[in-house]
């Protein structure tokens, strides 16, 4: 493309004069924390069909795989369409306290993904907004601050402190809200459909990563912008999101 | 379409007469195993996770999931180049012995996947040739006979038995010949891009099943002629691969 225009007069002149426009503030990024920042999407999925078989709840593995991320209450929801059961509520909390059980007798194998921590530090530095928005709750999200060497004051929405989980907009809504940014400004960063489906719905452009799991042609028709291999690739192409070297 | 050609006297005249060609035969079926008839994709996934760990290696769980279903030997070398790290023979050896261990402790909660058992027997009941060709080994391989109600004489061909496992040809090649049949009138019937990759290299259509956690995009990327959810779904639209009510 040429900055070139051509003058009234036909000659062509160098375009000078300055264009009047908001410019777009540097973008903030809203972090999903299970498989974003945190290798444990496979746990989960294991301690949910462990839940379930307890309750003699027989669900292909990969099917749980695909619900992970969404809501609790919406998870169940659709495992239940999907086999024609009912279970009562006493049953459902039930099943959601034997999940949180199973994933914390896992919770030790679970670490960081690659390159998590140097991503958070390198937009700290660049005095770039972030936050962490996650479908968990808070008594099985907050260890993972720890595990990032994160303090205990980060700002970071739970499934307890919104009214609806992903895929509703409202995690990524409060969190932008924690930020006092526009989530017209914010892009949400996440491993699963959900993530970017809620991304949409929130107004915010979805950054998809493939370290939970999902391909790459399933987070790009899910709306993602951009899709990257996990955290550390993200960091690497950080300027492909609008996040230069030296910030303001 | 019609079937109505117009004659040289310019009058329309049904077209009677037959083209002589040679019919193509009924398909034959190579059936994967881990993910494609029995749940234990993710058991495996979390085996090698903890065979790896125990050893000091840290991989991100969602790249052993995508080398699932590949030859035991090329997985390690792939994760090799990944880390950057060497082992020797007998550290490799070491590692795959610990993976089977892992696995075998995790084997209670494989089951066959939705549908698994019933289309085999429909496929025998409509005389539709069918065999399992998968890159595990006997010992981890054969329990599957039991979990699917098959006797041992089912034609199974496993990793010790050929050269080469996926995404070579070889296991495919060798099933296609335990049944006596061309392997380009074979369907391949697998949930990994390792199968379907395997697949077009020995000239066979490949049919994915997403019960193994690849998405539909990354099948049909891979080649998949058809993608099902599980053989539930491949055994609901059987007619799409040419198998009739009534076969020969």
């Amino acid at each position: 493309m040429s900055l070139v225009g051509r003058a009234p007069d036909g000659q062509t002149d160098r375009m000078t004069s300055s264009v009047t426009y908001t410019e777009s503030p540097a973008p903030s990024f809203l972090f999903d924390l299970d498989g974003t920042l945190i290798d444990s999407v496979y746990q989960h999925v294991i301690a949910w069909r462990a839940a379930l078989a307890g309750m003699g709840i027989d669900l292909s593995v990969w099917r749980i795989h695909r619900r992970i991320g969404m809501s609790g209450g919406l998870f169940v929801s659709a495992l239940l369409r999907e086999t024609g059961l009912s279970l009562s509520r006493e049953e459902i909390e039930r099943l959601q306290r034997a999940h949180a059980d199973e994933y914390r007798a896992q919770m030790d194998s679970v670490a960081p993904l690659p390159g998590a921590t140097e991503l958070l530090t390198t937009l700290t530095e660049r005095n770039v907004k972030w936050a962490i928005a996650t479908s968990g709750n808070a008594v099985t999200a907050r260890p993972a601050l720890k595990l990032l060497g994160l303090p205990e004051s980060t700002p970071m929405v739970t499934r307890d402190l919104v009214r609806h989980a992903k895929p509703d907009p409202d995690l990524f809504l409060a969190a932008a809200a924690l930020l006092d940014v526009d989530p017209h400004q914010a892009m949400v960063v996440g491993d699963s459909v959900w993530d970017l489906l809620a991304a949409r719905r929130a107004g915010a452009l979805g950054v998809g990563l493939m370290s939970g799991g999902y391909g790459r042609e399933e987070l790009e028709r899910a709306g993602a912008f951009r899709v990257y291999s996990d955290p550390a690739d993200l960091l690497f192409r950080l300027d492909e999101l609008g996040v230069r070297d030296f910030m303001d």
